[in-house]
């Protein structure tokens, strides 16, 4: 389709929107026409937020969390154990995570995984801050809560690395069945994974933890 | 999933990109963190570039075309036809038609559809201002060029019996057969309907207008 509006502002705009991960020219097109339909108060609204939440916003400067504290309100929670920390790719992890309830330790955030085809090198992300936070806090284990894709085990396996010379267990998140899915729908390598990694009976795992 | 961010600012920003058709929670969050991981200039022109287009764009008087002047550049075309008019949905439907190279005439954009569902009756669209137009123009032909919908149906039926006082002929697109479609893929009702409206052979079909 030719892009040719006979307007720049509207050109800017789809363009603009088109610059965000999964919205194509048609989809900014859409968005555009739908703002312009709206009263002007919803496109000040939703450009503002979008500003001010980029110049405002604040990390946790203990586990990179977004926070509008220094120090965000899991790590200054004193009922949580402060000598485990769970280690996730984003703050949408940390959400999904605190959702199950289970884990009672703290967080680092990475920031991302380690990915070369993407340019994302280890000295880009929260690394070296969680290695001088297990030495420092004394962390007695790091739960390693990546996805498992090839880059969340090239990261698990660099931290691994980066993390063994101090006195600390390191553990992953276990791999296998999920849960309420049909055996005969789990896919081979998951399979096959679970077979080797299979693991004593007992039924506390119907339990809640 | 539990939206408590913890950053009011965060959580603003999801709200507003959730207003926007077709983004849901998790996909205006994915935005959001995709944005806070750029440098602060791209929310700058994202935020100032939607701010702007709402508060700056035009539209052409006299065809409701999106336009940087007060006429748009295809109402301002001596070379078209200015005794036929294309009625379309929106701004988006301009292009589409244009780019078959087909029409000569000009155009008027209603600015959506009548759909009593969505609220959106005929006052809410220009369709009076198109009455207006058609006899103000004499104009000689108003081509309905509207989506084969409910709603494009309703909104063709509507202005059918608006234009029915006017020495106009009112003409609207042809349905049946998409070319390079197979019959054996075509919804009964199209094909249903391409019987009923079958024409007079003629090869001219196959030649570019």
């Amino acid at each position: 389709m030719d892009q040719n509006f006979n307007s720049p502002l509207l050109e800017n705009a789809i363009a603009e929107l088109a610059k965000l991960p999964g919205i194509g020219q048609k989809t900014a097109l859409r968005l555009a026409l739908h703002i312009l339909r709206q009263e002007k108060g919803m496109a000040h609204d939703l450009g503002n937020a979008i500003i001010a939440m980029r110049d405002n916003i604040r990390y946790c400067k203990r586990c990179h969390n977004i926070s509008d504290s220094e120090i965000c309100p899991i790590c200054n929670d004193h009922r949580r154990h402060d000598k485990v920390i769970c280690v996730v790719e984003n703050v949408k992890d940390v959400l999904t995570i605190e959702s199950t309830h289970v884990h009672q330790g703290l967080y680092h955030v990475l920031g991302g995984l380690i990915s070369p085809l993407d340019g994302i090198s280890p000295s880009d992300l929260e690394i070296g801050s969680l290695e001088e936070r297990v030495e420092k806090e004394r962390i007695e284990e790091v739960i390693l809560a990546l996805s498992p894709t090839m880059e969340g085990d090239t990261t698990n396996f660099y931290i691994f690395r980066k993390l063994s010379h101090l006195p600390v267990k390191v553990t992953m998140l276990a791999r296998g069945l999920s849960i309420g899915n049909e055996l005969e729908y789990t896919d081979e390598l998951t399979l096959g994974r679970s077979i080797q990694n299979r693991m004593p009976f007992t039924d506390s795992f119907n339990k809640k933890n």
